[in-house]
C-alpha cells in the first residue's frame, strides 16, 4: 500500500526548503543568466562563489553557484525552526545509521549536512547571515521578477521509499500524488511550508535533481521573461511551457540555466496548512495531470536531470513506464 | 515596551483564520453581491443562512451570512490543527476567566466559542464537511475569481493590550507595525498559516471587524471586479483602491458588501514561516504605510466599521490620532 | 521580384475585414463553443443560422453559423466606407472579369459577392444592423473576453500572386513577409486598418481558410480561456501555443471549434497607419519568426484548414517548402 | 446645435498625431523620468534637446524635450500621409488666414508650423528619420513599457468652436463627447488614425495642454510603472488613478512629468475605423464618464495644465460649470 500516515510526532521542525548548491563551469555566464536574464539578486560573490536571492527573500542564499569542472548538485539546503533542531536532526540521521555532518558554510551559522537512504546530499540550517529584502525595490524587478525560492523536485529510483522517508523521518506531508498500477508511488509532492511542495519526488534514473521551483508573482511576468530570454539569446534554454499543471494548479514554465540545470518558473498554486487536507490522487493516465491543456512536454523533461556529487544513479526499480503511455496518449 | 517576545510554547495549535459569521437584511441581495458579482460558492443555502466558500477551498464555509434586522459580526472563526486543540483552548480560556463555550454550528464537527479580553466573539473548530474544491473548475471563475479566504483585520480600542492577547495567549506572530509616538501599538499584522496575516488590529473606536481579506491569483482579476461592479451598479460599494499597500505588499481594493461590511480583495503578500522573521516597524508619519502610490484613504476608511453582536464599542484608549496627521501630509 | 509597389489610387475604400460566414454541422454545440467557452455574444439565431459578434462589436455579425452537413467556408467579410465604394467595387471586379454579384444578406443593407482570381469568395458590404456594443457590459466578459474580429488567414497555392491581387487591385498595405529562397512571396500579412492584418496568406495547398483572429484585451484572457476549455472538455481543441510570435508580435493561441476552423485568440500587435512603414521581411528559416520562444507548431497547423464550399483546392505552385526546414531546426 | 457632420472632402490627409515639444527645466531629471522611470528610449541627445521614441516606434521622436527657463509646450506634432499634404495644409492655413510657416526641425524632412484659431502651435510633418524599433528587444522593456505615443488632449476655452475647427477643416472623426444643458460641446475626442482619439479637447482656460497619452499593452504593465514611481520618490508625481474611463474604455493612470507635463499611460480603447461609427455622448452629470468605478479625479487634475510658449490663456467662454456637479455628486 502506497499511502502512510503523516508523522506528527517527529521532535524537530524543518521549516521549509531553502536553496539548492551546485556547479556551474563559468560564474561569468552563470550571471548573465541569474541575475540579468532571470532577475534575481547577487547577495555577494567570492573568487569561485555566486551567492543569489530572490526579491523578497532576506536571507543571504537560496542560489549558490561554485565554479566547478562538470554541472553537479553539491546539496539541497533545508531550513529548521531553531538551533537546537539541527542537534535533534543530528541525533536523528545517526541513529538511523545515516552519514551527518557539521560543515561550515558561508551565510549559515551552523550547517549539518546528511544523506538520505537514497544518498540525496541535504543541508540543514537555522540561520543565514540577514540581508535586505528588495521586495519594495520596484525598480529592481526584471526578466521573471523572481520573488522567492519554493520548491525542489528530484528523480529517484524508487519514489515509494524516497516518499516514505521524507514522511515518516522528516515530517513533510504528502499533498498530490501519482501510483502506479500496482498500487506504488510513482511521484509525491511533500511540503513543509503550507504550499503545494517544499520536495517533489518522481520515479526516475536517480537520485538526480529534476528541478528548482520559483515563486513569481503572475502570469505577466512568466511571460515576460520568455520574451527577455528570446530576444537575448536564450531560446534554447527554453525547455516547455508556459501552461498550466493539473498537479497544483501552477502556471508553470521549464527552463534550462547555462549548465542543464533546471529550474521552475511557476505562480498560483493554493494553501495547505490545514492536518486534515487529503492529498489529490491523479491517474497516470490522466493528460490533465501534467498539462491541463493537452500539450506533452518534451522528451528531455523527462529524461534529463542533474546528478548530486559522487552519488551514483541508478535505474529506476518500478517497471511500469507511465512515461511511454503519456506519449501515447499525445500520438 | 510595544514589542514582546514570540510565545513558543502554547500547547496548543491555531493552524489559521477561517471564517465569518454576520448578519445581512436580506440574504437575496447578499447572495447577488457575493455569489453573482464577486463569484464565491453557495455551498448550502438554509432557511435564513447562507454558506459560502471561495473556489479553492475544500471546507464548508469561509461566509456565514446570518438573515438578521440589523448588520453585525456574531464570531470570528479560526481552525485549529486537531479536536484536542479544542479541549486545550477550553481549558486555557477558562484559566484565563474569560467566556468558553461549546456550541453547535452546521457544518463543523465541534465548536467553541470564546471572548477575548476586549470581547470579541471568537470560534474555534478543527473540522468542518468537507466540499469538493473548485479551483480547477475554471469556467466557475468570475468577479473577483476569490481563491481563499486570508485574514481578518479589527478596530480595537488599546492595540496594545489586544495584540498582546493574540501574540501572549494565542500564538500569534509579529509581521509588521506601527507605533505611536509614545512607542505604544498602533496597528499590529500577526499570522499563523505563514503569510503577512490572520489577525490584524489597528487602535481606534472598537471592538469592530473593519474589514476580511480574500486572496486571488492576480492583478487582472482585481481590475476586473472593479469593471464588474462599476457596470453592475455597485460603484456605490467600491470604497478605496485599488493600490499597493506599503504594509505587507498587497495590491489591494477595498469594498462594502450590500450590509456594509467591508472587504479587501488583494494578491500578492509573502512568506513568514520563518522563526527568525524579525517584525517590519513602519513610522506612522510614513505615507508610504499605508499607500505606497500616495493615495488617501476616504475618512470612512478610518471610521467605518462592522459591531460585534451585544459587545459595547468604545473610543480608543490611545490619545495620538495618526489619521489627522495622515491627512495633513496629503493636503 | 516579389516586393511590388503599394496601390495609392484605387477609386473605393475597404475598411477592414468584418466576418466570415461558414457551415457547421451541429448549431447548439457551435453555440456552445462560441458563446458558452469562448464568450461571443448571440445578436440573432434563426432556425438554421448563428449570428455573433465580439464584445466591442456595435455591428450585427462577426461569425455567421450556418448549419451544414460538411464544414466549409462560404465567405470571407470585408467592410467598405460608404455604400458607393460597393458600385466601384462591382465594376471593379467586372472589369477584371471576376465574378461579382448582388446577393442578399441578413442583417447587411447590400453586399456585393465577388471571387478572387484564386477562387476565394468574399463578400463587401457598407452597413450591418447596428446592434449595443457590450464593451462596457463587464458581467458579459467570460471565456476569452474576446473583443473585436481583427483578421482572416488564407492558405493560397501561389502566395505571390494572391498577394499581387490584395496590394494591386484591392489597396491593402503590406507589414510583413517572407520569401522564398528564389524571391517569390512565401507568406504576406497585409493591411487596410492600421494595425499588422485584416488578410494574411501563406503558401499552401489552398485556397483554404488557416484562421481567423480576435483580438482580446490582455494575456491574462487568453490564460483564462485555455483553463476554461480544458476544465470544459476543449483540450482536444487547443492546437498551438501560447507563445510569442516574431512576426506581428503578438500573443497568441490556436484553437479549432468543433467543426475544425480554426481560431487564432491574440492580443498586442502595433500600429502601422503610417504610409512610410517599411514591411518587415523575415528569412523562413529564422525560428524566431514563428514562435519567438522557438516551440514548433504541431505539424496540423501547417496542414489543415477549412475549404471554401465549392473552390477547388490545389497544390502549391512553389516548389521550396520552408515547413520540412523548420522541423529540421527544431528535431 | 453642437454636433456637426464629418468633413469626408479635404484634399489632405492628416494619418495621426505624432509627438509633443516641450521645454523642461533640467534635461538630466527629465531624462531620469522618461528614460529610466518610464521606460522611453533615447534616440538622441544635442547640447539642449532630449529626443524620445518610445519601444515600438520607428520615427525619430515622440517626446522633444528642449532646455528652457520655463515649462512650456512649444509645439503639438501631426504626421501628414505625403509630402504633398504639407503644400496642401500650407495653402489651407494660409486661405484660413491663420499662422503657416515652413520651419526647421531636427529629425524631420520638411515642417510646416501653423496655429489654429484659438492659437495653438500645430506642427505638420510627412517624414521623420528612420530609427529602429525596440519593439522585439523586451529586455530594454522596463517602467511602463511605453509601446507608442497616443493621443493628446487640451483646455481650451471654447470647446465647441475648437472642435469645429479640427473636424470641419483637418478632417477629425468625433467618438465620444459630452454636452452642456444649452447642448454646445463640453468635450469632445477626435480621431484619424482608428481609435478613440488623436485630439480631445475639454472646455476650461485655455488654450492649454492637459496631456499627452501613451499606449502599453497591458494593465500590469501601469501597476508596474506606479510600483517603481512609488519607490524612486516619484510618489508625487502619481496624480490620479489608477482606474477605468468611461470614456474610451481605458485603463488609465495620469501622472505629471519633473516639469509638470502630465502624461496619460493607458490600455485597452476600442477601433473606430467605421466610418458610420456613431459617436457616443455622455451625460455630464454621469459619474461613470469621468472614471467608472467612482472615485473622483483630484482638483488638480481639472485645473493643472502647460501653457503653450507665447499664447495668452483666457477663461472659458462656457458659463456652465460640470466640475463643480460633479465634485458635489461625489461629496
Amino acid at each position: 500500500m502506497a499511502l502512510i500516515k503523516h508523522n506528527w510526532n517527529l521532535p524537530f521542525n524543518i521549516i521549509r526548503c531553502s536553496h539548492v548548491e551546485c556547479t556551474v563551469k563559468d560564474l561569468d555566464e552563470s550571471r548573465r543568466f541569474y541575475v540579468d536574464i532571470m532577475g534575481m539578486i547577487e547577495t555577494e560573490r567570492t573568487k569561485d562563489t555566486l551567492y543569489l536571492r530572490c526579491l523578497e527573500e532576506k536571507n543571504h542564499h537560496s542560489y549558490v553557484l561554485k565554479q566547478g569542472e562538470k554541472s553537479e548538485v553539491l546539496a539541497l539546503g533545508f531550513k529548521v525552526a531553531f538551533d537546537k533542531d539541527l542537534d535533534l536532526l543530528h541525533k536523528h540521521f545517526t541513529d538511523l545509521k545515516l552519514p551527518a555532518d557539521w560543515v561550515t558554510k558561508h551565510g549559515e551559522e551552523r550547517t549539518l549536512a546528511v544523506r538520505t537512504p537514497m544518498g540525496i546530499p541535504v543541508e540543514f540550517h537555522a540561520r543565514q547571515t540577514r540581508v535586505p529584502t528588495m521586495m519594495r525595490e520596484f525598480s529592481k524587478y526584471k526578466g521573471l521578477s523572481p520573488l522567492r525560492f519554493d520548491h525542489i523536485n528530484c528523480f529517484t529510483p524508487n519514489c515509494q521509499s524516497t516518499y516514505e522517508f521524507f514522511v515518516q523521518e522528516l515530517g513533510f506531508r504528502l499533498t498530490e500524488y501519482t501510483l502506479t498500477e500496482k498500487g506504488d508511488m510513482w511521484a509525491a509532492w511533500t511540503h513543509r511550508k503550507g504550499n503545494v511542495h517544499d520536495m517533489a519526488m518522481t520515479n526516475g534514473k536517480g537520485p538526480r535533481l529534476h528541478h528548482t521551483g520559483i515563486w513569481t508573482a503572475g502570469v505577466n511576468n512568466i511571460i515576460h521573461l520568455l520574451d527577455v530570454m528570446a530576444s537575448e539569446g536564450y531560446v534554447e534554454n527554453i525547455e516547455r511551457g508556459p501552461g498550466r499543471h493539473g498537479i497544483s494548479n501552477a502556471f508553470f514554465l521549464y527552463i534550462l540555466d547555462p549548465d542543464g540545470h533546471r529550474l521552475e518558473p511557476f505562480t498560483c498554486d493554493y494553501l495547505t496548512v490545514d492536518p486534515d487536507w487529503e492529498p489529490l490522487g491523479w491517474d497516470l493516465r490522466d493528460p490533465k495531470r501534467q498539462t491541463l491543456w493537452g500539450a506533452p512536454a518534451p522528451q528531455s523533461w523527462f529524461e534529463h536531470g542533474s546528478t548530486f556529487r559522487g552519488v551514483e544513479v541508478r535505474e529506476s526499480d518500478i517497471d511500469s513506464n507511465p512515461i511511454i503511455g503519456q506519449y501515447e496518449d499525445h500520438a
